[in-house]
């Protein structure tokens, strides 16, 4: 290999947005790829699922692409592997709950032959030019890891997500002697999570969760129910500790939580004793002191187990006075509205409620490092040159900050847009180009087949419905046999506005007077002044823009 | 009047719910209501512009209406009064500036010959069996008051929106010692605020606002470009206090903006020298460290000023990356995406932005008490009867219980629901009864004519778009004679679906193959057929649930 040679960073998710993570490392003729995660869709994505990086880069690239590397098992690393890997169907590695997961997913999809290698902390494993170095670190679900990954040009660390947190529920943790061994050693370049980097100081360790739950646990006097992430098998880990303590039982609820709680049992990543388990059907059979309920639904999903217990809708389980209800979470920026109404809902059911912006008991901490936490590991890593990934804009500006301020020096530290090729070796760190990059939208069994015209339709189907002027035009006649007939959806109650509806139906009928014949050359002229004429109309009348669309059936 | 006589309390909004607050107070014949709000609609409530309560009650009562009193000059307070006053022009009362804006909304819809009757803090007024004091109180708007309403049954303290703030910018604030004489002489009920009753400790004074203006405004190099609630007088007065400290002139952009500094100013509300204003049109002239542009757009709205300027889209200002801006507010809960959005797009712009997330700089206090200024005003007050309003359910669960920590009876304390018939006396409170209520839905000139119906159908079509099915019947012949034709809207990129747009309409021809001759009494099994089979189809074959429309027009 030339010496001459670059180390290639394109980030292809993860910047410029919290989600769809996705990193490209490239030296020569090989390519590893560092998550691969989904982002849910924007509010203006109407009727969206899910969104996934755009990887017309790595398919272009096919027969390059040696890996994908996992750090850990969240949606946003990992749930854009079905619909990747069915497409590039290369070997995984990541560590055993995070392929756990990864499994799950492709079973579901129906995504088969694929390779997943489990590999543990401190593994290294060779993929061409690349030596990949696994770390553990703390993060807010088991198995997380950074990657050390060595090139001919020098060692790039990944931190993927992580915090510090000096005393983890598993008694583990960030790897900080391995990083600083690496610094020591001299890295080329750090890539660290953004995501907390606005916040001061150091994030609160796991343990005092366990403090909270204690306590709460201790002075309960009927069941507990507790909704949490299910991917964050440490927080149940210390929910089933603390349980156990007092003499209760579990019982989980929520496909995923059951998911998981499963899976992770039979990897060890979670212990619990096996009479301590109960069945849902069996919940009736033991005293409310004796039960606690761990459920999915602490973003306010309306489907989840919390929020159908909450408005009566599950089949076995309803929230009662006498019940303590936990939302061991924080709320994910745009959820806000939907966890405020099922806290409302649970207070409707007469239930004491517990939830972090109460500021009353400290039942969640983040998964990700803070400023001091951040500032830790650049002083460990020491990197020649700094790129802030995993954050929005302002994070990632936020970050770059930090760096200088930790000894980067500023030009060697490069703020990513979504696609640039990022060139670095021991001289030098620039951006050389772009490659395509952006948003595949999922919507149902559909991949990337919804797009910019689609939803454009539907926000405006959305915001003032529509308007539909259907009429029969005999071309031998040259005139209109059936119609207008007007129909509208989402426009207006059209029982208590037959006023309005004569109105648009006159607009039309005062256009169709102007020919004398209807010629098929004249169908598009009439059309446009359909629409046209229809729209200042109704703006005028009710001030709405109804989608309006006419229809010339010919016979 | 009758000894036996009852006190009416009715809340027809701002319960369960932070907006549209309206509270009826009814005794004998007469009756007089606080405030007119509205509330933003929620994201399900797709295309409408603004909700408002609903007011049947009081038009079937209209008689016996007496006036409508206003707290203060914000949206949730004042927003409702054209739709409202329209339908039950009676007399309102309010401060100045309160005043000064409705009169500003009744102009904009064409709302004339209202009584607007201007009142001090302080002031008494008579109506009916009413008593009315108004009392000052503070909060982020200027002008704001609580309100003692004395009854034949004893006196009803409402606060209003409130906070304490001892040392507040026009120096004044919250008349404690008037409602340490109400209390004195024994309140039969307080309504007190409950936004921030889950907030620990009290509001920080808005002096502090000023100091960390001051230290920002020093060091400033360029221009500095402020985003802030426009209602917010006392905030623009700090502005414009530090500012001038620095010698800097003020150019205001922005609609509302540009309004609520005028009125206030000509209310004496407000005081800016009058050689510190400069024209937008005439920023050129002074060098960037001499200019402070003060704005909308703190929540992200995408037509305000700093969205504007941010993105370019602004004819005279652009931001520049020597711009210092700060965003002088909190995020109203739903706006967090798009106040993100423009934080992003300022950095990206390369400005200095400096907002509340950071925790950086003390840039914004809450006009809301939290709960040690709670805990002052139920000792001061020490009512009778307590009723929680202002708050979501939540909120009045919280603010309920801290009233009873306080000292009132539990069975003092009523959780009210919108159209609770609150009965008290001396003797008792209970609720007796509901009376209609609810929300009413404004799109464009409409006022309730988008129900549930037409919300249902936009949603759906938000989700999936739609699909037409249309064809043309001679009734005579009893056969299809044009179509059937597939026209789609916000479903899938029709150019790449081809063989899925066939696929539907081959559906549509199997279920008109099985009619020999097609009879009237035959089109709405046959649209039946046509939307349940489709719907099964697409389900399978893409997992989508379009709606879909067959129409058949006869010829």
């Amino acid at each position: 290999m030339s010496e001459e040679m670059k180390l290639k960073i394109i980030p292809l998710g993860g910047v410029d947005e919290i989600g769809k993570n996705m990193t490209v490392f490239e030296y020569g003729d090989d390519i590893v790829v560092v998550d691969c995660g989904l982002i849910f869709p924007q509010e203006d994505m109407l009727g969206i699922d899910l969104v996934i990086p755009d990887i017309s880069y790595l398919e272009k690239n096919y027969d390059r692409v040696r890996a994908f590397l996992i750090t850990h098992g969240h949606e946003d690393h990992i749930g854009a592997t079905p619909y990747v890997l069915e497409r590039i169907p290369v070997p995984v590695y990541g560590t055993k709950l995070t392929l756990g997961l990864v499994e799950h997913k492709l079973k579901e999809r129906k995504v088969g032959n694929i390779e997943l290698n489990v590999v543990e902390p401190g593994d290294v494993v060779q993929l061409g030019a690349f030596t990949v170095q696994f770390i553990r670190v703390s993060h807010s679900i088991a198995g997380a890891v950074a990657m050390a990954i060595t090139t001919p040009v020098g060692t790039v660390l990944h931190t993927g997500d992580f915090k510090i947190d000096y005393t983890p529920v598993d008694g583990e943790g960030t790897d900080l002697s391995t990083i600083a061994a690496l610094g020591s050693k001299g890295l080329l370049a750090l890539l660290a999570d953004s995501t907390n980097v606005e916040r001061p100081g150091f994030t609160m360790t796991e343990k005092n969760i366990g403090k909270t739950f204690r306590e709460l646990f201790r002075d309960a006097q009927g069941r507990i129910i507790i909704a949490t992430f299910a991917s964050n098998v440490s927080r149940i880990q210390l929910i089933v500790n603390e349980g156990v303590r007092y003499g209760r039982k579990f019982c989980f609820i929520g496909r995923s939580m059951v998911n998981i709680v499963k899976l992770a049992g039979q990897l060890g990543e979670l212990t619990i004793p096996e009479d301590a388990l109960i069945d849902i059907d069996d919940l009736d059979r033991y005293r409310d002191d004796q039960i606690v309920i761990v459920t999915t639904g602490s973003q306010g999903e309306s489907m989840s187990g919390l929020m159908r217990m909450a408005y009566g809708e599950h089949r076995k389980v309803t929230i009662r006075s006498t019940d303590l209800v936990i939302l061991s979470s924080s709320v994910i920026p745009g959820n806000e509205k939907l966890v405020s109404r099922v806290i409302n809902q649970l207070y409707r059911c007469g239930a004491t409620v517990i939830y972090e912006a109460q500021q009353m008991a400290e039942v969640h901490v983040s998964g990700h490092a803070r400023q001091e936490e951040l500032k830790l590991i650049h002083k460990l890593a020491h990197p020649r040159y700094f790129i802030p990934v995993h954050g929005e804009y302002r994070h990632l500006c936020q970050h770059a900050k930090l760096a200088v301020a930790m000894g980067v020096e500023p030009d060697h530290v490069v703020v990513p847009d979504l696609g640039s090729v990022i060139e670095l070796d021991q001289k030098e760190i620039k951006v050389t180009g772009t490659v395509p990059s952006g948003s595949v939208l999922i919507d149902g069994l559909g991949v990337g087949d919804v797009g910019n015209v689609v939803l454009r339709d539907r926000r405006h189907l959305s915001q003032d419905g529509l308007i539909i002027v259907v009429m029969a035009v005999d071309s031998e006649q040259g005139m209109v046999v059936a119609g207008p007939e007007i129909i509208s959806r989402g426009f207006v109650y059209v029982r208590e506005a037959e006023e309005l509806m004569d109105s648009v139906r006159n607009v039309v009928l005062h256009i169709l007077a102007d020919y004398d014949r209807i010629e098929p050359c004249d169908w598009n002229p009439i059309k446009a002044r359909v629409r046209e004429e229809l729209r200042k109309h109704l703006i005028e009348k009710i001030k709405r823009n109804p989608m309006i669309l006419p229809i010339i059936v010919e016979i």
